[in-house]
């Protein structure tokens, strides 16, 4: 098995959770700054979730100081919970000269176990992330937004068939996988999408972002995002987990309430559909 | 006209040059450090181009002092040539509410006057680069990289039509340009492409990377990109100009002498298909 696909699912396993925390700073909505927030939320998580997802825009948006911030985040992921995945959310995608920078950055600089990529520019751009064969790279699949189906939805000549353009991106995408290292972005707003991606790539991790506030639906993300021999899913909340109570009281208790009771509902729903995990 | 197409004509106008010169740290290839590369490259051509474009991926991967690097070269070139453009060329994209914070990043921290964007979520994810209406918004309609046609060259349907997938983003991008600050970015590599593109969004500026080094033809980029009442077209040049010599002597002359030449030619090109211009 590829090093980051047995890290993850690692990861999974001692915590019993497919659970991702997504760290996006919101100053207005954070009693505290932006380190201090996080080291709390991350402590009193840590035992619950399987990978830490920061958004790199959030912390870019604060300038020096928020990198910064991102910088003693990860340190403080390392010190706290070694075995967790620290997904860098950044939807890069250049052409391959530029995307060699990129990984550079996101990999070696920022030190990520593994990040989201952009693959407008074809998997040829994106084989400098994809040499990096011990960290996980999520292409941008199928997004969460309103206006997804714009291009996402449109009806492709590829191949002597008509897949639409995000079936053609899951597609390709297995071709591209090599390694065993790369990985899905689809949104949980449109649980139909996330089946016909999981049929075009069995044993594909797939990071499953917008359950929480964004009003994906949990049960058929599950249902239909889960793989037949591991559940290779993550299921990623953000503002729902770590803006769960407003105020500097018991904030962080009220984040742990939250991702318990999100991993306990996923896993409720892995049994119901049959699989016997964790 | 919108603002920032004003101050676009003007930086080509003052200059008589289409010329943007991409501002790319490579340190293998830089006799000196960063920013004191930057500086001599921008003091010995401020006067020859229309506008700047630093690729924050090379800064980036050079960790913080690659990003203070950036922002130095930025207020340097505020300081001595006020009227060029900085365009910082990211590529991001992602869903609206993390654009919003990329946006905020870009413009109000970095200070960048236009940045590059990925449109695969949409126009709708786009609208908070678009909000800038002072800035431009440089959309990736169709890459310079020889996998480039993997999806950007799919037949789509849309619209009771087949265009291909880059002709649509085009299309796509002309009906989200409700204030006039939408651009375009397509590679020099393709210029049958270009023309399509230019067919379809007419009084729209387009960025054409890849002359140089990625060996784009310079006579057919200006044919096939130019526009009809004024050029509209942003030339960009990067290592064939910033490393034209290598060492440490006369290296910044090197790349005014390259950056002259290329806008001397462009506007012998820009003359001979008949455009009386600067």
């Amino acid at each position: 098995m590829n090093p980051f696909l047995q890290r993850l699912r690692n990861a999974c396993d001692a915590t019993g959770s497919l659970v991702s925390i997504g760290l996006d700073p919101d100053q207005e909505r954070m009693p505290i700054d932006v380190l201090d927030f996080n080291k709390e939320i991350i402590d009193a998580t840590r035992d619950l979730v399987c990978t830490y997802k920061p958004n790199v825009a959030f912390y870019e948006a604060l300038g020096m100081p928020g990198l910064e911030a991102l910088r003693k985040t990860i340190e403080h992921i390392r010190d706290v919970a070694p075995q967790v995945i620290i997904l860098g959310d950044a939807k890069r995608g250049d052409i391959a000269s530029t995307n060699a920078a990129y990984a550079k950055a996101l990999f070696d600089v920022w030190g990520f176990d593994a990040i989201t990529v952009n693959g407008f520019a074809g998997g040829e751009s994106l084989e400098p992330f994809f040499k990096y064969e011990e960290k996980g790279v999520f292409v941008w699949c199928r997004s969460s937004n309103p206006g997804s189906q714009e291009f996402q939805d449109l009806r492709v000549s590829a191949n002597g068939q008509q897949p639409l353009f995000y079936e053609w991106m899951a597609e390709r995408s297995m071709d591209w996988n090599t390694r065993g290292n790369v990985c899905l972005v689809v949104g949980a707003t449109y649980p139909d999408q996330l089946g016909e991606v999981r049929a075009r790539c069995p044993g594909m991790p797939m990071l499953i972002p917008a359950v929480g506030a964004q009003g994906g639906d949990l049960e058929s993300s599950v249902k239909y995002g889960i793989d037949s021999e591991y559940p290779n899913i993550i299921i990623n909340s953000s503002r729902s987990i770590i803006y769960a109570k407003p105020g500097r009281d018991d904030f962080a208790q009220a984040a742990r309430t939250a991702a318990q009771n999100l991993r306990d509902k996923i896993n409720r729903i892995v049994k119901e559909v049959g699989m016997e995990w964790p």
